[in-house]
């Protein structure tokens, strides 16, 4: 069977203009006073997918809104829900940002903007993929599209939303492209993903901000009590301490060490990557061992006492930090969180009250490679990038893949269109403008080589989530 | 002899209004933004002292203005040097002050706002002091005042000011009010002060901020090691093990050990009054010994990450803290700031980059309690508070008292006039009026118990400076 050329059909230029408009748009969710950004971005998508012929419309959440879309028109077809998020993360440090992060500028063919990668560039490539079909005429599939404006919190509401809405989101399989192809020249599905269990630690100590001489040596210090607290958190193995954090973990097979240990990866070029002298993590796994298959736990933020200019000779009153925990099949995030919970006090200096305060969780969920869509996706991502895929799990945590596992018992697809080096999350958050139209492409090609196949009983296998 | 009865002479609602103009300057010395409010603070004084008919005048330094006013109508009788600072700590976190820290207000028979115990509520006692005298003829001793604007920020430019003014600043005693009595009821007489080095330890990890999920498990993260650095900082036993910082470090002497174990301290209290359960510190020393004999390693701030609302799953490039050391007779400031930029970088976790970047230190001190000086005061105190002074010791540093005594070879006379819970350095800084007005009148009979004194040869004891 021939195919289209579909790199022949695509308006480059456009392309970029569109995504341009949507990066525009600060939907930063974990920011309040951006709630209407978040409406904003959600009714500027909504807008696309109607003028391409779907039905779509914004649906409100306790939280921000989601954005679902839908085009039928495929009987006996396979039905693909495609997933993704238009919220983004936080700016901060805005300083260091060498554009502006919400004025996308195209810098050595890489497009600089908060999301641009994570995940508006990766989840608008779908929409163009299908429009690129559309101009060919009906799409080979049943589409249908779940944009959510959470994910970088949570994903707090999808959960309800996908429960009150289970016969609608009805599919065969969902695409998600939310992640990192394993190298520049390796397309990647990967097929499990961390979970997790994110935390503030607070530290109260005294009732004021104290005089450090008039104090010194007798009052409880709450960010030296906290520094203390996080120490012991880790042992000099690199293992988490918390009474029964690894119980239940399961441990990574002969067969994956092996095809992660064939995967072209170089500590060296990883180390030098990020302009470090040592990769420190626990002991008895390779790097991409714990990664992709081992727990962590790391400090995201912390604070306390006097961070301003000069010198204040204080004993601050209170002091906190942010820390998540990343997690694999066999552990549970509400487990996880209340052991934290009970540990974290245990381990606190005299003089000090130490608590706890939960954030949010991800399950972690690892997907069949054996599946039909697994199949397909694999030729379309020869007919991009000329070469068979690689099959990793990532690092990262897509909470709702879990809810796509329990509540909608839907296998995913996940189809991955960045590269670690687009630094999602930090400043200069950047995605390579041949990466988004390769993106666009194999959209294409998937839904093609997707309508090749059978509308089949239901899900060839069970995911497996985690615990 | 007869003295006359200086409470009768006081106008206490003109002496507070005074004060509040001068709290209403928001003469922050850590704060570049507030260069001109240290230049009015410091004109502020010059008038009023010009008022009194002292000789007065505005001297520039590299850094802020020092004020210089003298009177030496008395010859024969003793010159007294009575230092101050009009300078303030930042008022930083804001959020937390009552009423406006530059504004000042009175509750419960308190002056509320920055600076109002320290330093600008107790120099200004002086200055009325002086003006009470005056009211009744010419002063009983020659006075100068030397008041700096530096003194929050480790008085960088006062030694040298010191050692270009020798001849005019030559005095028999110094007079210093910047700390707190024992006790409310309790006159204090302090004979000694800690020194200080302060530091910032900056930690190094990637070339910029990571994603946790992507790279959680091999990324060396710069805020947990922070932490581990800061904990490693301090024994199980509450002892610094910064290599060699004990050494040389003078042991208390029995009979101080008597002395302020017959002082009225109550633990139980004293924890109470900050709001904790437990007094932790080095073990073997009771809390008044840790407070004033013993040194200490407490850190005033820590930054990295996100701080923000909600959560950011990022592993951050850099973090930050400001520590500071309190020193006893024996330890050398510049020495142990040696020692910790030698010592920090060792401990280091591996992959992260840790560096001690040097603020500014004190020199300990400690003065003899047999001299002239100390007997007058003493007798002035008990003509205010109608008891004997105790004689204590602060945790407190002030940087320019070593100065005083290496290079004006002058010995220093503490009479604090504040407490410890007027919160000087907290938000809610405060003030007692009825504190306010015996400082007045402390000042007054103190320079009328000191012209009783002849002019002597000199120092009556040659103060020990550390190391």
């Amino acid at each position: 069977m021939t195919f289209p050329d579909f790199a022949a059909g695509l308006d480059r230029e456009r392309a970029n203009e569109e995504l341009f408009e949507l990066l525009r748009i600060p939907s930063v969710s974990a920011d309040p006073t951006r709630k209407q950004d978040l409406v904003r971005a959600a009714e500027w998508l909504q807008l696309k997918l109607q003028s391409l012929g779907f039905t779509a419309r914004v649906d409100a959440t306790p939280g921000h809104p989601i954005v679902y879309a839908e085009r039928l028109q495929a009987p006996g077809k396979p039905t693909v829900l495609i997933y993704g998020h238009y919220d983004v993360q936080p700016e901060a440090p805005l300083e260091e940002w060498i554009t502006p992060p919400f004025e996308p500028t195209v810098r050595d063919g890489r497009i600089y903007a908060r999301g641009s990668t994570d995940d508006k560039g990766q989840a608008f490539a779908h929409i163009k993929g299908a429009e690129l079909l559309l101009a060919q005429g009906e799409l080979p599939v049943n589409v249908k599209f779940l944009l959510e404006g959470e994910e970088e919190v949570g994903s707090p509401s999808i959960g309800d939303y996908l429960r009150a809405h289970q016969d609608e989101l009805k599919a065969d399989v969902i695409v998600v492209s939310d992640g990192s192809r394993f190298a520049p020249d390796v397309p990647t599905i990967t097929y499990g993903v961390r979970g997790l269990s994110y935390v503030e630690i607070h530290v109260q100590g005294a009732n004021r901000d104290l005089h450090s001489g008039a104090y010194g040596g007798a009052a409880p210090n709450p960010i030296n009590a906290l520094c203390e607290i996080i120490a012991r958190l880790k042992d000099e193995h690199g293992r988490v301490t918390i009474p029964g954090f690894y119980d239940g973990v399961e441990p990574l097979t002969g067969e994956e060490r092996q095809m992660w240990a064939e995967l072209p990866h170089s500590d060296e070029e990883f180390a030098a990557s990020i302009g470090v002298s040592a990769l420190p993590g626990e002991e008895g796994y390779t790097t991409l061992e714990r990664l992709w298959g081992r727990p962590t736990l790391d400090v995201n933020g912390i604070w306390g006492g006097y961070q301003g200019e000069g010198s204040k000779t204080v004993i601050a009153a209170k002091a906190g930090a942010k820390v998540s925990m990343r997690l694999v099949p066999g552990q549970d995030p509400e487990r996880i969180t209340r052991l934290i919970g009970e540990y974290v006090p245990q381990i606190a200096p005299p003089g000090v009250k130490a608590e706890v305060r939960p954030h949010h969780g991800g399950q972690p969920v690892r997907f069949d490679l054996g599946s039909v869509w697994v199949k397909a996706a694999d030729r379309a991502l020869q007919r991009v990038y000329g070469r068979p895929a690689a099959f990793a799990r990532t690092g990262g945590s897509i909470p709702i893949v879990a809810d796509f596992a329990q509540i909608l018992k839907t296998p995913v697809l996940f189809v991955d269109l960045g590269l670690n080096e687009d630094a999602p999350h930090s400043p200069n958050e950047s995605f390579a403008v041949q990466d988004y139209h390769n993106g666009i492409l194999t959209s294409a090609y998937l839904l093609r080589e997707l309508g090749e196949e059978q509308d089949p009983q239901g899900p060839q296998a069970a995911p497996s989530a985690g615990a």
